[in-house]
Order: C-alpha cells, then sequence, then structure tokens
C-alpha cells in the first residue's frame, strides 16, 4: 500500500438530456438529486473525500454550470474548477485534468452522474488498485453484471496481477442480447462504468502515444490558461481543435498496461427512466415514487414530479415525470427515446405561431 | 304558435369535480372553456340569447362564483343572479329561478355545463315545445341516442301530443348495458338531458303538489331575499330547511302532464374526461389535444394542458390533464374513477408531515 494519496478527478461535462424533463441543457443531471438527500455531484464528491485517502477534487465542467457547481460544493470545494471552453467528450475533459493536476500525482477519474450503492464496496477497489496505478497501469473499474445489460460497453478480463485485479483483455461495444447472456453465464466480464485510476504521468504518457495531436491541443489550450480564483479557463481556441473522443476509444483500447479491478457496488448511470425505475427502491405495488405523488390502484410505474400534484389513477408500467415546465408520459421502456421528444418539442417551438 | 318570449334559467351550481384537475371547486366546469373558445356558461346563455325569442336570462348559482359569472356574461347580463345559499340540487334551484320569475312567464331550465353541438336543431325543439308549455305541459327534451350508454337517465315516449312532440310514459334510472342496447335498438327512448321548458306558474304548481315542503322553504327564502343590484341572496336559514332533490325526482316522475320532445342536437353532458375524448375533434391518430401538448408515437389519448407543456412518448389510450397545480395519468376508461384520485389527494393532504 503506497501512502501517496489521490487526486479526484469529476467530470461533470454531461448535458443530461436523457432525463428530460427533470434534467435539461441548464440544470443536468449532475446537479439534481436524483436517488437521495444530495445532487448526483455532491454525492460523487463525498465518495471521494475522505482525506486520509483523498486531496480535494479538480472538476471539469461546462462554464454554464460553474456557480451551481460551486454552491453544491460550498462544504467540499474543489482544489480547482476547470471550465471547459466547449464540450469535447471525456479524452479532452481528462487532459484537461491531467495537465492541471500536479505531475506526481495519482488520479481517480469519475463521471459526476453515477450512482454508487456501496461505496466501502468502491473505495476498496480504489485502495487495492492504487499500487497498481502508482507503478504505472491504467486501472478501470469493472462492475459485476447482474442481468444480461445492452446499454453498456464491457470489459474482459484476462490473467490476474494481483489481489482483485486482473489484465484487461478487450473492451467491446455494447452487446446484443444473447451475446451479453453468454457474457454473464461465463463469468469475467464486466461493466464499463468509466471510472480510472491512472498517474498524471501514464495519463499524460498515453494520450502522447494514442491521441497526440488531441494532447497538443489541449496542452496549448491549457498553457495558455486563464486562473481566477479556484477557476481555470482554458484558452478556446486552441482547445477547439481537440477531436471528440471518449477516453475509452482513444487511449484504453489500446494501451498496453491497462487492468481491470472488479467491483460490486451497485452502481447506475441511470442513463434512462427505466435505470431510475430499477434502482428503487419501489413499493409494494412496484411503483417507484418521487416528490408530490398520489399513485391510485397504479403498479409498476416510476412516477416523480418536481413540480405540480401528480395523481395516477390505475396506470400500469408508465413513466409519469413531472416540473413545473413539461410533464412527460410514456410507457415503461419508451424512456430511452426520451430525445425524440426533445426534438419535437423543439421542432414545434421553432414553428412560427399560426 | 304564441309570440310571448321566453325566459331562460340557466342552473351553473355544479361543483365539477369530474374533470379534475382542469375544474375543481374554485372553478367548476361551466366557468371553463373546454370545448371552444368561450366557456360552457358562455356557450349556454348565447344558445338562448336570441330576443326574437327569449328575455335575459335568470341565473342560478353559488355565491363563490358570482364574480366569475359575471365577468363572463358581462355582454349578455342576466336580468338576476340568484346566489344559492347551499347547494340543494335542482328542484330547489328551479323554484328559486320560478319565483324570482314573472308570474306568467315560461322558463327554459337549462343545466350551464353541458355541449349543444347543433344549437339550430335545439331551437327548433324549443319553438315546437313553447305552445304546449304555454298550455301548461311540462316539456322534457329528449336526446336521441346513438349508442347504449348507461351513465344517463332515460325517458320513454308515449303517444304524440303533435309534431314532434309526445307525452313521457316513463322516467328511468341508468340502466344497465343490456337494456340500454334493447332501448336504443327499440327506439322511443331518450337520454333525459335535464333540460326543461315549462311555465312558471305549472313550475310552481306541479311543486305545490309533489314537493309542498320544498316550495314552503324556498318561498319563504325568496320572501326574505335580499336584492344587491342584479344579485338576489335568499334569505339562508328557511332555504336550508328545503330537502335536497332533483327536480326529476321531485316533478317529472310524478307530474301528470309531461312531455318529451325529442332532438337530436349533438349533446353531451361531458361529465367526464372519457366524454371529452368522445366529443373530439381527433387527430388522425384519434388523439383529442388542447394546449400546450406534443404527442409523439402516441394513439387514441386524450391529453390537455392548461399548464405544463405535457409530452407523451408512445402512449396508448391514456388520458394525460395538467394544469399549474396538478397532473392526472390514467388509461382511457379509469376517468370516471377521478373522485377516487381526489379523495387520496385529500386524504395524504390531512395527513400530518411525518
Amino acid at each position: 500500500m503506497t501512502s501517496r494519496r489521490i487526486t479526484p478527478i469529476i467530470l461533470s461535462g454531461g448535458s443530461g438530456t436523457r432525463l428530460w424533463p427533470l434534467s435539461r441543457l441548464g440544470r443536468p443531471k449532475q446537479l439534481i438529486a436524483i436517488s437521495g438527500e444530495e445532487t448526483m455531484l455532491q454525492e460523487t464528491a463525498r465518495r471521494a473525500s475522505d482525506p486520509a485517502l483523498f486531496e480535494a477534487p479538480l472538476v471539469v465542467a461546462s462554464a454554464d454550470h460553474a456557480e451551481a457547481i460551486e454552491a453544491q460544493l460550498a462544504g467540499t470545494p474543489p482544489a480547482r474548477l476547470i471550465l471547459e471552453p466547449a464540450p469535447r467528450n471525456t479524452a479532452a475533459a481528462i487532459a484537461l485534468a491531467a495537465l492541471n493536476a500536479a505531475e506526481d500525482s495519482v488520479l481517480l477519474v469519475m463521471p459526476s452522474d453515477h450512482v454508487v450503492a456501496r461505496p466501502d464496496a468502491f473505495r476498496a477497489a480504489v485502495e487495492a488498485a492504487l499500487p497498481f496505478a502508482a507503478d504505472g497501469w491504467i486501472v478501470t473499474f469493472g462492475v459485476t453484471p447482474d442481468r444480461p445489460e445492452t446499454g453498456y460497453g464491457y470489459i474482459r478480463q484476462a490473467e490476474a496481477l494481483g489481489a482483485g485485479l486482473f489484465r484487461a483483455a478487450r473492451f467491446t461495444e455494447k452487446p446484443d442480447r444473447g451475446t451479453a447472456q453468454a457474457w454473464l453465464d461465463e463469468g469475467g466480464w464486466y461493466w464499463n462504468a468509466g471510472i480510472f485510476l491512472l498517474s498524471a504521468a501514464s495519463c499524460l504518457e498515453a494520450l502522447a502515444e494514442q491521441a497526440p495531436d488531441l494532447l497538443a491541443a489541449v496542452r496549448a489550450s491549457v498553457e495558455a490558461q486563464r486562473i481566477d480564483g479556484a477557476r481555470a479557463l482554458p484558452e478556446p481556441v486552441s482547445f477547439a481543435r481537440a477531436p471528440s473522443l471518449s477516453f475509452d476509444r482513444a487511449v484504453m483500447e489500446k494501451a498496453p498496461r491497462v487492468a481491470v479491478v472488479p467491483v460490486d457496488m451497485g452502481w447506475s448511470d441511470i442513463g434512462s427512466w427505466e435505470a431510475l425505475h430499477a434502482l428503487g427502491p419501489a413499493d409494494p405495488d412496484g411503483n417507484v415514487l418521487a416528490g408530490d405523488v398520489v399513485a391510485v390502484d397504479s403498479t409498476g410505474c416510476l412516477i416523480r414530479s418536481d413540480g405540480p400534484v401528480v395523481v395516477t389513477l390505475g396506470a400500469r408500467d408508465m413513466i409519469v415525470v413531472a416540473t413545473e415546465r413539461a410533464v412527460l408520459v410514456a410507457p415503461l421502456g419508451e424512456g430511452q427515446r426520451v430525445k425524440e421528444a426533445i426534438d419535437a418539442l423543439l421542432e414545434r417551438r421553432d414553428r412560427p405561431a399560426s
């Protein structure tokens, strides 16, 4: 066990339209209390807040959300809030963080909008992975699957590198249902949660090898960045030259020393209303309810209000989400089509009044 | 044809919870624009506004709605707005009106919350009935059924009394489905729309015979009523002694000279969300939409908003109604249970916070 402390990197760049109308451009998922009292951003920061193990975090976010983030993290302020000049996916965001971190630091990269129901399991996995990350391995956290999920990428384990840690043999895209079931039966396959532990040096080295143009653009942007209190504002023209790539695609699928630490931590990315329904807790009728809601003779529903009282009557397996601005109603299973709803709404709003 | 003009009596006593959350205690159905630009009260007043045939109306209503009614009828002000001291059903309301009307007048009693899609047919029926009403007959309007409806009372016709008018043989309560179908097949049965044409004298005579206690209580109340501009405020203590009876039960089922004038006038009492859905107009997907609504891949729905934008996605045969205060979601067919929703809501609101 190394005594070095870890620098959390919290990625808050998501626009979060998948939980519309609760989330929207101005209020993405990570800034909302979805499953508890705290917002998902606050829960993420808390998960890596023990000073015995962690430094203050670096947060990478859109400038649109800077004030909301600072307000939400007032109790555990970030060492630096790095404001992306434009959305450029996770590889550029992680590069921004690595270039703003101390050269000898170890980084724990975490999306800000994931649920971890068992943070102790997560912490144990982080501790198991730390010596390997300090030694130059890029460690990813593989979530033990409990169902043949087709919505996530998977990681296949190879030989053990140590206690609870394996070399990563292969990263895959989202499988079809039959493949997902076969992998679940076979074992040794894990969901790719997009959480990484790696040294800043390894991160920059891997980027230099696998995505040199991206690293050059981000490095130029950081070298010219403006500092305003705890905020860092990278220079936008250079940053705009960075290609939009996921860190998985840019680095993880190609780098030579990649490890996976399996962890069963009650993880969900809450990527859809269905995922939130699955997360529960459900009442005896299978309804997951939140806010000012009355479900009469209704079963299997996700019903949530942040605005007007919602009453359902004889509803079966429905999604009903209300805010002061908008109401979404869809059968459970159609929630992944929410972008169609947003598009239809935008199209209608753009139409001249007639 | 008599040359005497008719005094419309508009009954606006309904509390209108059946279209909750659009209607509510403070804003009953008749005060809302349900199916057009005008409120149902305004449409009702307009239906009997031709000065060639009609005097200014008398309106019987709850004091809670006095200002809203005066505002809505500003263009066609009532001769008198009679404010019921308490809700006492239609027999007492009609007695209030008859005692406030000129002794020699003929009264056209109309609920204020019904739709009449073909007002010309209604007017023709009124003109056909007028000589009979002037001659002492109590005439009711029988709506030609187009389906085996179990939600209404029925009237059976007997022998013809003149052109388009029959003696009423029998009033019945709501039938079961088989009976309703048999009556539809048989013909000569009509829906009881609760619309009446009768002279004030006949009305008071029938009440004196069939409901003397009720008439005495209302008469004492009217003799002591206070007049405030166009408002009449009957004395409440006497009025409270009037039993709560429908005019059908108190008078129509028992009086000797009752006639029915069949009329096919596109009538609906909009007694449920299903009735409003049936009224249409529906789009090509069978959706009846009103307000700020976007239906994506949705069919057979009634979707209405007076508040936040409502988006449905893949919804089938659903009722979705939103206001700024409340949202109702139910499968079409369950809308008649809306009282359960209100009760559940009240129960929850009464519960102490825990």
